[in-house]
């Protein structure tokens, strides 16, 4: 068979995974917690399966729970979405942005992407025939130049996709970056796909752009968001998007197809659980508390680091240690000293310079303690 | 927004219930039980959210859900699948479904497809740029003419969908069917995409045809099924494919940046609750006795009918009735009568000169009498 993705092998989080797991080492690679998610929520899906709430979802979700995340956008971000028709349910974020790139990207359209860049985006892009252009971003500081962003604007870009805070090197946008986004698309049709799975995790008093602060931009918006990376339950892969209606109502006709419908027992249980309208307000700092314990562990040893702004991860720079690419030195730390984490380099599509590992910090403190006595002999 | 689906709207599912819903009639339109399903595997799935399985599962799936799935081939059709790469769970059959078009058409690809279908597989289709090529069935016996599917094969044919036992109209194929399918493909490397959802709904000792028990064919098919179809849960979305190893690795290659993974504690309950290996036995005879039952009631009324086969949908020929299109006199039975079913026409692409309406008798008894009742009065 001819394959339509000959350059995608298996994504970086599966095979650093198994690897994890063939060498008994802590599993810092893929980003999801050790702690256990809240017992409440959990007895909300009991009650919802019990209460006869195990045949198909509407279409577009639970209306409840649109209710719920109308709400939040209103609390917290004082911009509106229309349950109705604005906000649909989603098998988690992922099938959101695979569901958006395939409504809209066509044979020749060019997707703007910044690098390094979570992995779904690209093969989603060439699936679809779309090119993925991109932008690098360089460490130290990760910053956008938005007059090259500009330069690689013409007719056929027809989607951006941000994600911020970004997976996997922890900068979040400014205000600038975002006003400077939405003054270089201005006029034009090129649809924002806004990641921002990591939106309840800023720190050192950063305030979460989103995309939806931005009313020009909000008009050409898709925003993305999760529920398992908020309430620690990855495995249930429950997410959603919000966007204007006529763009909404093109990512529902693949959407239905798709999926058709999303989880109902546990988009009931998710709906109750949000009439709590403090739920997103505790985890920033919650999270702060998680990075500043693991950098403070490990500030004397030979990983040089810039603090993480937002997401659960923190980049490491093993520049000072050994000059092997990060892909073997993240195997050979998995192998020799049982601690896994995910090497950088996969998420660009160009050889670049750093040594950088990406280390999650979603973990208990005793966790992030064990990890941290193994950099520190390293 | 150029639409890449411009003629696709709400689906008749969608459409159809919000309907019923609307005017409180008896929805017998959209497949999936008004009946509790089994608390013991509701039970399994509170145990796996206490014991913490909350996290990512594995991209192919939880390897012993995978198993058990192994074990029902060798149980069922006395033919294998290895549970490490020729099996993998997906959220429902429809994501299955849209994943395997996405995997394998590009654009100009055909597709061939017997109608009435089901509606998720052409816009899978178009949206990939293929071509789908329609094979029509008529009423009354809805049977293949297998030199018409023959003659709309050409080098450009890359995929074809069946559907048995098949939805919307309750036919099942029989032995002889799969031999000329099997066949008329051979020494080709055309793509069997082979949906069984229905697979455990066949009556009056017919035998569920699957693909995977004729060799050949199984080496070019995937198998999909649902588990939501089989356990009374069609709200839990789900599913899982098999295919011989080739196939399913690129599968895999959409699957994970589609999806990425499935509902963890929802994989670990149906794990366990498949240690019992009888769980499929009994589903025929269940069904079997509901449509008997609804057909015994409706027997002296207007409508005729032949038995359906297989699924839980029973067709109802009304042209005795009213010379009405189906879609306005479905709409006219919900709103006067309080009674939704759904139309077939919308399943074609061809005016169709049939008059009928589908009906699900996936309900409890009693709701199968009230039914009964308004049909009887009609
Ligand atoms: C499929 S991995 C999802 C994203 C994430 O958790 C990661 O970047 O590690
Ligand atoms: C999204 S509807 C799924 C299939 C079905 O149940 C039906 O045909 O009614």
């Amino acid at each position: 068979y001819i394959s339509k993705l000959p350059d995608v092998g298996t994504t970086i989080f599966t095979v650093m995974g198994a690897l994890a797991k063939k060498h008994h080492a802590i599993n810092l690679a893929q980003g999801f917690p050790d702690f256990k998610m809240d017992k409440n929520l959990i007895d909300l899906v009991t009650s919802a399966m019990q209460n006869g709430h195990n045949q198909y979802a509407p279409m577009q979700g639970d209306l409840g729970l649109r209710e719920a995340i109308a709400k939040k956008f209103d609390l917290l971000y004082a911009t509106s979405y229309h349950p109705e028709n604005e906000i649909t349910i989603t098998t988690g974020a992922t099938q959101a942005i695979f569901s958006i790139i395939s409504a809209f990207i066509k044979p020749n359209a060019e997707v703007i992407i910044f690098r390094p860049a979570y992995d779904c985006y690209e093969p989603a892009i060439a699936l679809n025939g779309g090119k993925t252009v991109s932008v690098a971003l360089e460490s130290p500081n990760f910053k956008v130049d938005w007059n090259e962003v500009k330069s690689k604007i013409n007719s056929r870009t027809k989607m951006m996709v941000i994600n911020t805070p970004q997976n996997p090197i922890g900068t979040v946008f400014s205000e600038a970056d975002m006003r400077q986004l939405q003054q270089i698309t201005k006029g034009t049709d090129i649809i924002i796909l806004s990641d921002e799975v990591y939106e309840h995790m800023v720190f050192d008093g950063e305030k979460h752009q989103s995309a939806c602060l931005f009313p020009d931009l909000k008009s050409r918006s898709f925003i993305v968001a999760s529920f398992g990376k908020t309430f620690h339950n990855t495995g249930w892969k429950m997410g959603y998007c919000c966007a204007p209606q006529p763009l909404m109502s093109e990512l529902r006709k693949v959407h239905q197809f798709n999926v058709f419908s999303v989880n109902h027992p546990m988009q009931k249980a998710l709906a109750a659980y949000l009439q709590n309208e403090n739920r997103y307000l505790e985890l920033s700092a919650f999270y702060q508390q998680k990075r500043d314990l693991f950098l403070s562990l490990i500030k004397d040893s030979r990983f040089k680091f810039t603090p993480s702004k937002g997401t659960y991860f923190q980049l490491l720079d093993y520049s000072g240690i050994t000059q092997e690419n990060d892909v073997d030195f993240a195997k050979r730390l998995t192998v020799d000293n049982k601690l896994t984490s995910i090497p950088i380099s996969v998420f660009y599509d160009t050889k670049i310079e750093s040594k950088m590992l990406r280390f999650c910090f979603a973990k208990k403190d005793e966790t992030l303690k064990q990890a941290a006595e193994i950099l520190n002999q390293i």
